[in-house]
């Protein structure tokens, strides 16, 4: 089985500069992984025939695919055809064909043709004409010493229509496909989860098994490639099962799973309901857990209950405020009661704690309890977890739909 | 002035691969653009040591300045250090203050820190620690043959502070002062700014004047670039004067106001409170106001009223509900106004209407009813912008609060 490396170039100087965004380039990838064809760099050059020729040439030392973005406008400062030209020694003349369905395009919307636009319609001896049928510059399909040079427009849907109808059907794709699926942890770290998968499986390529931090926990992605999806799911089979017996307990949902979603549907298949009071968090676990469609069928409703005044009136007796405090584990677990109580919902969920940036009750910031109240279940945390107000809001939000999570899993 | 050239390698098979987007990049670059350093390539490769190097060995042949972000996390596949280390032919040791402090991170938390973290206490020779006060990978600041190597953390807010409060002192950047302030808008489009501002303004090399559309609204940001700040400064006010005067209707602050800290401002001054009753928002009305520290002195309460049943319980009347339904002005305010009963706030903000995918009483999603109530203040807001789930609950939630903003600049 033949490996084609490819590499993709995204010209222009407003997207090295940040001032757009390149969403061209993340597409193209997720094109190429889908079909197996090996990705190992991408970068981006401003509009300049040195730097652009430099990079081309650097991609064709390297790859057998590379893709050129942008660039193809009619204006002083779209240089790709030039350098593709520079860079293979050819001359660009004027395609008659082209130039001729160019001018049309005008004279259509009743225009002429400005002078620059011209040399949309060059060609060299390598290039092949790739039709755009909603824009006006055609790409380059060249086939050079055995590698291909691709070069598409820079709005993204007429390069994405292109690729489509033009490039794909052109590429003599290996016939490889890729399986992957990507398992969702909450509760554990980076590091301990590379720990307990062990070097054989974190640095094995094929199936391979890599870890991502993100804002809504860990998350494990492992992928295959074979030449039938049958075959690279297969080849996955052995990692999933150790990865799910090493971190089972830790995982809650796979793929487009969010933590929302796996609390509804365990919520749903049991008739239940779940209610919050927030105080620390702000509205924010209401706000999660009512992103999942049909929310209004499991979520019975939810307070901010951010003065002590407000949490009085939801469940917090005068005795445990006086006594323990607003942030505190018993003030958590009567808060949670109180949820329950006043949406009248089986479950209730309730955060109350220090967001910052002063302490309070002789709490640092990050210090925080959950309380999950259920039937015939009772549970409060402690978490400690310091950083910015925006951070421990995110955190406390994550730890209470976990602690939800466990509960229903228990319970 | 001596030209400073700097190169972006962003490292990570997640942004190579299109799986997760790459925002440092740009805003890396934006920061270099506004500080007078070139900035001509920029590149991506993945968790892989051999290209790694490579690219790090092409960025120092071109640049002085070489800025690598990501790759320094704890596991197998985060190659950075060693990336640097190998192309400088230096040798890795672990330096035992910033072992002690990793270690200390964990044990504060109760635990212990795993062997695969040590890595992160590394240093050559040539490199300086960067401390992370919000992560557990520091940085590298490293120094070679008249050449900078700067290595950040991959989350971005992990990387914008260690670059603002550790890489930017340390970087002798070309002599110049910049004057910058950011205008966040509310109400209006990027391209219609574009058009009221007029090219001469927004084509202007210094002072400059971008666009920038936020998930916030659209921010316009004007810089001007001189020998001293007190020049650049003179040079940005003829401009700052002129868009005040042209967009002042839609600007409701500047650089790191938020419509949450602009509205606890208005608040406070007249020592008046909110509370808020969510249906569609779903509680992250509440969150964004509750992100401004001390919002118990101005968030007087709030309530997720996602089913009828609740909205009942938070003043919509039955009569309402039968006859124009619960997404309609009438239940928003009667919302509004329960807000202000149920916790006794000054104000009261309600938002109610259909977040999708099914339309809700003969309403598409996206149509949704703000309701802002406070002392002679009765207003209701009809929204009509289509989108997904998520979509829909954002510009809800920052209509709600842009509606909330007017009504106490008007009150």
């Amino acid at each position: 089985m033949l490996t084609l490396i490819a590499e993709i170039i995204s010209v222009g100087t407003e997207l090295l500069l940040g001032e757009i965004l390149d969403t061209n380039a993340p597409y193209l990838a997720t094109e190429l992984k889908q079909r197996g064809v090996r990705l190992y760099n991408k970068s981006t050059v401003g509009d300049n025939l040195e730097r652009l020729c430099a990079a081309l040439e650097g991609a064709l030392s390297r790859a057998d695919l590379v893709i050129l973005g942008g660039g193809l406008g009619p204006t002083d400062d779209d240089l790709t055809r030039e350098a593709i030209a520079a860079v293979l020694g050819e001359t660009p003349e004027v395609d008659s064909e082209l130039l001729a369905h160019l001018e049309g395009l005008f004279s259509s919307r009743g225009r002429v043709m400005p002078l620059t636009n011209r040399k949309q319609a060059w060609l060299i001896p390598s290039a092949e004409s790739l039709p755009n049928p909603i824009g006006t510059a055609p790409g380059w399909f060249v086939r050079t010493q055995g590698k291909v040079i691709v070069a598409l427009p820079g709005p993204p849907h007429e390069m994405q229509r292109m690729w489509t109808e033009q490039v794909l059907p052109r590429l003599q794709l290996p016939e490889s496909a890729l399986f992957h699926v990507t398992y969702h942890t909450l509760g554990i770290g980076e590091s301990n989860i590379a720990e307990l998968l062990g070097a054989e499986l974190t640095q094995s390529a094929n199936p391979s098994v890599a870890t991502y931090a993100r804002a809504h926990g860990v998350d494990v992605r492992v992928a295959a490639s074979a030449a039938t999806l049958e075959q690279a799911r297969a080849l996955a089979q052995p990692v999933q099962a150790q990865l799910e017996r090493v971190l089972g307990a830790f995982v809650y949902g796979t793929d487009r799973d969010t933590l929302a979603s796996v609390i509804e549907s365990l919520l749903s298949a049991r008739g239940q309901t779940v209610a919050t009071v927030e105080s620390i968090t702000g509205g924010l676990v209401a706000d999660r857990l009512t992103d999942a469609p049909g929310a209004s069928t499991h979520f019975a409703g939810g307070a901010v209950a951010y003065t002590n005044a407000v949490k009085l009136g939801y469940g917090l007796t005068p005795a445990t405020l006086s006594a323990a405090g607003a942030v505190s584990e018993a003030a958590a677990l009567e808060l949670a009661r109180g949820a329950r109580q006043a949406f009248g919902s089986d479950w209730g969920l309730s955060t109350t704690g220090v967001a910052g940036p002063a302490p309070l009750e002789g709490h640092a910031p990050g210090v925080a309890f959950i309380g999950v109240v259920g039937p015939e279940f009772e549970r409060a945390v402690r978490l400690d977890w310091p950083g910015d107000r925006r951070q421990v809001k995110e955190r406390a939000a994550l730890s209470a739909m976990g602690a939800l999570l466990r509960a229903l899993k228990e319970g």
